[in-house]
Parts: structure tokens; sequence; C-alpha cells
């Protein structure tokens, strides 16, 4: 076997079983995905369930803190999650571009693998597909995911009430800002690394506890959080104020977006989640999800009001107050 | 609103959001995906389910019989099929190269809503994602599906038997050569269309009228019949034989083929089905299958035999006989 990836490989010939045989299967292998059918077969107890896609053509595929395929699984079981569904079932489509090294393959699988496994979704069915040199960028994978909701789980915007909190799982813009740092070759000395996680052991036992104090949930990938929280509030006729003071950056993250003329709150995140919480469990919520390591730095960031219309403000430390819009433009492309 | 797609346009902020509104919505709107959320979530009745995942890098994507929209809803559609599942929801993953018109965007997100229409599936929930000029070809599609299949389907491998029939719901290679003939611009007058189709119309009758009697059904894509033919009997022990005068080519088609050295067995289809059956019903299966229009071409073009371990022959209208492997190497790049 060449130790790169040919156009045979996407053919559906020989060498394409063979790597997924020597590679998919080995990493992902399970008694639904090895029944090798045109698409996995299982039983499925009456219910609500979600469904969920993203494709992910991030750049570079390796990063500090993951590369494409651990983020390619975080991804969609954080849309899950903040669906208040348990993840069960992902699916992978890989489209590579000819001359990708198996080695690098290997080790994307592999992190598929071992994120699946942290969050106890199994890999039942996939596709891959082989471009030639020039008509991608290296490796693009789409994961689709299918979820469980349990019965007692009801979230929407139209549960939003004013006075609700809003909640912060953790720091903003860690991987945006690690993607960043990659990229530009910047020179500078760092040990900011991508949050991408699995949210779901943090969440869980949120919803469980809280289950009727949880209005809302969002993760605040693309766009980060104040495109999260514009989209969350847009047609509510509430408004949300952000608290400056309580918004939490690392001071790393906070330098090199100040040097780089670049606002933390829109820089993308993979391991953090926005809660909008009945005030009166707000604190308990808070608490509940610093007992898991991916929520030790959780926080209420802002609250709800009618005051205005679909907006979100900022509170700002010297006492005055602005309208944070959504992302207009693309501040950093291919983030995710 | 500019009429290419720009960066912008994936970032997960406003433009984003008017593409969605714009684009996907106008042609796939439907109460769920309406909703919104980071997933779609649905009531779902205790059973079987199917669950599978396709992407598509299809060049050109346009072509006679189809585009790179209609193809990846047949796709995804006939995989669920196959698998004996009546197609339910569609998840679409779009990964757009920056200055692609919007115009095609629009006429392969109408082409989508159509066949989903015809094939009876929702697309619930998707993505979409923009890359650099250059880092990919124009756009590639992933379509995840979910179908539900009814208690009394049991397909598998396992119950082929010495003796079966091979039935082939209509001529070989239509897809692969009208994309072949695209692509090399060979100036040949033809009128050879892809057979891109949606199959579950024309195999939920056969299914339900001859439950037991359906053994293993597989849609020759990739590879074409040849390949797909030899997936299925790898490992059963057994051999399949098929008679060459029996195998259904378009006349063009076998034409095409034999000007440029490519064999029709190996040609991908798009709107065929294999199907392993009890000899018993193979008559009747064809005729229930010749009432679709899908399926007017319905032959059986082999047998089942324990003679060989897990190979395919051909019976060559000369009296002799030979072997046909799957494919190795790449007959044609992105072909699907």
């Amino acid at each position: 076997m060449s130790d790169s990836i040919t156009l045979a490989h996407g053919s559906g010939g020989k060498l394409t079983r063979r790597l997924i045989n020597d590679i998919f299967y080995k990493y992902f292998g399970n008694d639904l995905l090895l029944e090798g059918g045109d698409s996995a077969v299982f039983n499925i107890d009456n219910g609500k369930m979600a469904f969920t896609t993203d494709s992910y053509v991030i750049s570079p595929i390796f990063f500090k803190g993951g590369n494409i395929g651990k983020l390619a699984v975080c991804g969609t079981v954080n849309d899950l999650t903040v669906s208040g569904a348990c993840p069960k079932y992902l699916s992978c489509g890989f489209i590579i571009e000819e001359g990708l090294r198996l080695q690098e393959l290997e080790m994307i699988a592999e992190a598929m693998a071992e994120t699946a496994k942290e969050a106890g979704i199994v890999i039942v069915t996939g596709d891959t597909k082989v471009v030639q040199k020039g008509c991608a960028d290296r490796i693009f994978i789409n994961t689709a995911g299918i979820g469980m909701v349990q019965d007692y789980v009801n979230l929407s915007v139209k549960n939003i009430r004013a006075g609700d909190k809003v909640i912060l799982s953790g720091t903003m813009g860690d991987h945006g800002t690690a993607i960043l740092l990659e990229r530009e070759n910047l020179k500078v000395q760092s040990n900011i690394l991508s949050d991408c996680a699995p949210l779901n052991s943090m969440i869980e036992p949120v919803l469980k506890k809280y289950t009727h104090a949880v209005r809302v949930m969002r993760d605040p990938t693309r766009g980060g959080v104040a495109t999260a929280l514009n989209e969350l509030i847009a047609g509510t006729g509430l408004s949300i104020t952000l608290k400056e003071n309580f918004l939490p950056v690392r001071e790393e993250v906070r330098g090199v977006c100040e040097m780089l003329g670049m606002n933390p709150m829109y820089m993308a995140n993979e391991g953090k989640v926005l809660i909008i919480a009945d005030s009166a469990q707000a604190d308990n919520i808070v608490e509940t999800m610093k007992e898991n390591p991916y929520g030790k730095d959780a926080v209420i960031i802002g609250t709800v009001s009618d005051t205005f219309s679909d907006k979100v403000l900022l509170s700002t430390a010297a006492g005055g107050s602005r309208i944070i819009d959504m992302l207009t433009g693309d501040q950093l492309p291919r983030i995710c």
C-alpha cells in the first residue's frame, strides 16, 4: 500500500475496501459498522430524536489541542447535546485530497475514535471520496449525528423570560485564537490550546437536575459568543445585557486578540456552551457545571431583560453600554 | 447580495443567515428545518432504523439527467432503500468554493427539493461551509439519511442461497457514460442521460409483496454492477454466474464504452438496483419492478451457485466463462 492517498482509494474498488479495513474498521470497529451494509440498521425506542450535521473544513488540519477529526466528533456531539439530546450514533463522510499521507489519515481516525469513545457515541456508517490534487484542501470531514432527547427536556428560545441569566461554561475564543496563531505563523510563543471537547458529560447532569430551569442552550462556535447570543435572542422581543467584567477570557487570548485587532466575543469556541436559565437556579447550574473539568470556569455573564427588543448589549467596565451585533463579514475563514 | 458565494457566506454571521433564508429555507422549507435549532428534533416510533451517509464530489456538477444536488438526494435515498428502509429524514452539508454563482446554488437546491419531494424524504437539518478559491472544486455535498425498516424486512448477504436469481432493474452504465461524455468533451453527439433517480417507489412494493423472497439488495454505483456483485458475494462461499446475453446495456452506452475501452459492467449507475432473490419469485419480482418507470427494463441477469467460492463469473455469448473481479484502480474519478 502506497503511503499516500491516491484517486483509486476513492474508486469504490479494491483500494477503497483496503482503506476501510486498514484504517476505519481498525479504529472505529463496532458491530454495526462492521456489518458493512449500505446503511447501519439498529433498534430504536420511541421518543424524541435529534438529528444534526456539520462539515469540517478547518485549516490547518492539525492544531494545538486537536485535529480536524477530534473537531468533527466534538462539533456534532455538542450540537446534539445543546439540543438536549444524548448522542448515540455518528456518520462520517471523508473528502480527501489526493496525496494526503495515510499516516495523517490514521492520526485523524485515531482522534475521532478516542473522542467518540469519550462522548459515548458510536460511528456506525461512513463514506470516503478522493478528489484530485488541487480540488480540495487536504481533508474535509462531514459528521451527522443522532441522539435521543429525554421526555422531560423542553428547550426552546420561546422559553426565555426577562430576568433569566446567561451562563457561559468557560473562557471565550480559545479555539479561534489557537487556529489564528497556527495559521499566521506569528512567531508568538503561546500555550493557547483549542478548547475542542465533547460537552455531553458536563451538560447532561445539568439538564437532569435543573430540567425546567434551563430555557435553551447553544455552543458558540463560528462567530463566537456574540453571534450565538444574537441568534438566540432574535425574534424573542427580549434583550441580553452582558457584563464586560464578567466575560471570561484567558490573558494570553486577550493579548493575542488585542495585538491583532480581534474581539474574543466573536472568536470561535469548540468546547463551550451558553445556557440561558431561570435566575433562581442559575447559581446552582454553574456549580453543577464546575463539577466537570470542561465547566470549571463556568460563570454567569449576563441577564435577559425586556428593555430592548432582539438586541445583545454590553455593559462596559467604564459604565457605558453598547450594542453587540452578529458577526458581519468573515473574521477568520475556515475556523471549523 | 453579491451574485457569487463569498467567504463571508460561510462565516456563521449575517451573510450565512441570509443564504440560509434566501436559498435553503426557500426551497427546503418545512416545520422541522425552520425551527432553526442546532439539531432537528422529531418524534420517532420504536422499531428498526437505518442510517447512512455519502459525500458527493462529482465533476461536472451539472450534467445531462441531473446535477450534484439531485444526485446527493438520490444516492442517500437509494442507500436507505436497498437497506430495506423507507426514507424519512435527510441532512445536507454543503462545502462551497468561493466564487460559485448563487444562481447555480439555487438550481442545485431546487433539484434537491424536487427529488426529496418525489422520494418523500424531508430535509430537516444542514450546514454550509465556504472555502477559498482553489481549496475545493465548486461544490461538494454530503447527505446523511434516516429511514425506518419495517419489521417484516430481513435483508442480509447471509440469506443468499445457491439457486437464487440476480435481478438488475435496468440498463448498466448510463450515469458513468453520461459523465464521461460531459467531461471529456468528446464531440460525440449523444442522448445518454444519467439514470440518477430515487428508487424507493419501485423497491418498496417489491419488499412488501415478496418479503421473504428478497435476500439482499444493492445499488451499483461507483465500480458498477461488477464491483457491487463482488461485494455482495464476498464471504458467502457462493458464486454468481452472469449471462452476458442478458446484461442490459443501451446501444449508445455500449458504443461509447467500446470506443473508449471501458466496460459498462464497471460503469457507475445512480438509478439502478441489484436484487438477489429466491428463484421461485424472481419472475414475479421483475414484473412488479416493471410496473414502475424506473424498473421498466428490469431483468434477471444471473444465478447464484455453489460451484465456486466468492466469485462473480461471466458466461459469455461465445460459450466461455471468465471471472469478473472488483474494480482495481480508478476507472473514472469523481463519478458521484
